[in-house]
């Protein structure tokens, strides 16, 4: 295949648009297994692969989420049909023996706090993106977000754990009748350079 | 569209890989243009858009930029039709007046380094994810790297400007006769969890 078809590019791109308001529809646990399988494949550091999700969607977890949501965040989190919560391993470098070929690079990390936080924060942010990408391949629609509060999230969520948040995410069925118009996008003349 | 088909998703997840070893085959600036105009529709924090690229495609810019580079990176870069330096503008926020509804959008930045710094780099990364897969769903390959001198090189190349670099991605039609096999992506139980 030398490119995707149109109708990739725009369900992928150029149609997708940010939702805040959900259809009746709920998402599968399947669905969000599919779209993790998808983004898992996408290139990390030294395949360090940092993000771990939390998907929020029982009505206790939700519960407990609330009031870690910042106010404008909160009821269109509360009515979405699953909530990711991105968040980063801080000892993803235990890993690397079984992830990546080059022996050394556990210790390119392993106590080492200022490349460990910038890794895993890069790269878990990444493959949320994928994640993101992947979802709407899938047809479902994202509604990302970093209004909330982390510290909060980690206390009530990943206390005890090597988990730390990231930025979150609600996924479902957007009802497209509520979207407004999109915001605009800088053009290729003001963003980039070729040199 | 319900989902992307088998072929789209193969194109951009299953069967991409991270290349090295490139073809002898140009990549045209309106190819680069095309990707980032796809890339530019993926969601960023309150439309904020702190993505910058330079693309290094010259002789000149590749003889400026090859000291900077690990020496790990350098042979495959100076081979590369061309690299992107994924940079953000470290004033981003200047432009949210235009770029969002909301008119208090500049005032959660400006003099706030640790909301800036937190802000650009987790959002110029989402968008540099969304340009590589954009690349990909062009047909074109990537190879992302991080391991570079990000000091040096925005003296080389941004000095006396608020680009500031994240990290780098050469861009071409990869050979895929010397692509080593795929390095193990986590399961989904090992890195996600549904609550």
């Amino acid at each position: 295949m030398e490119r995707a078809d149109d109708a990739a590019l725009d369900l992928l791109f150029r149609e997708a648009r940010t939702h805040s308001k959900w259809l009746e529809k709920p998402v599968p646990d399947a669905l969000l297994r599919q779209a993790y399988e998808l983004a898992r494949m996408g290139p990390t550091s030294g395949n360090c692969q940092p993000l771990r999700i939390l998907f929020v969607t029982s009505a206790e977890a939700k519960k407990k989420f609330e009031p870690c949501l910042s106010e404008g965040n909160r009821a269109k989190t509360m009515a979405a049909p699953a909530t990711a919560i991105f968040a980063m391993d801080m000892e993803f470098y235990e890993l690397m023996p079984r992830l990546f070929h080059d022996p050394t690079a556990r210790s390119w990390f392993a106590g080492k706090p200022a490349a460990i936080e910038e890794t895993a924060f890069r790269n878990s942010t990444l493959q949320a993106a994928y994640f993101m990408l992947a979802c709407r391949s899938l047809g479902l629609d994202c509604g990302p977000m970093s209004g909330f509060d982390k510290q909060k999230t980690d206390a009530v969520f990943f206390s005890g754990t090597t988990w730390r948040s990231n930025f979150i995410c609600n996924i479902g069925y957007g009802d497209k009748s509520a979207l407004h118009p999109r915001n605009p996008r800088l053009d290729f003349a003001e963003s980039c350079k070729i040199a």
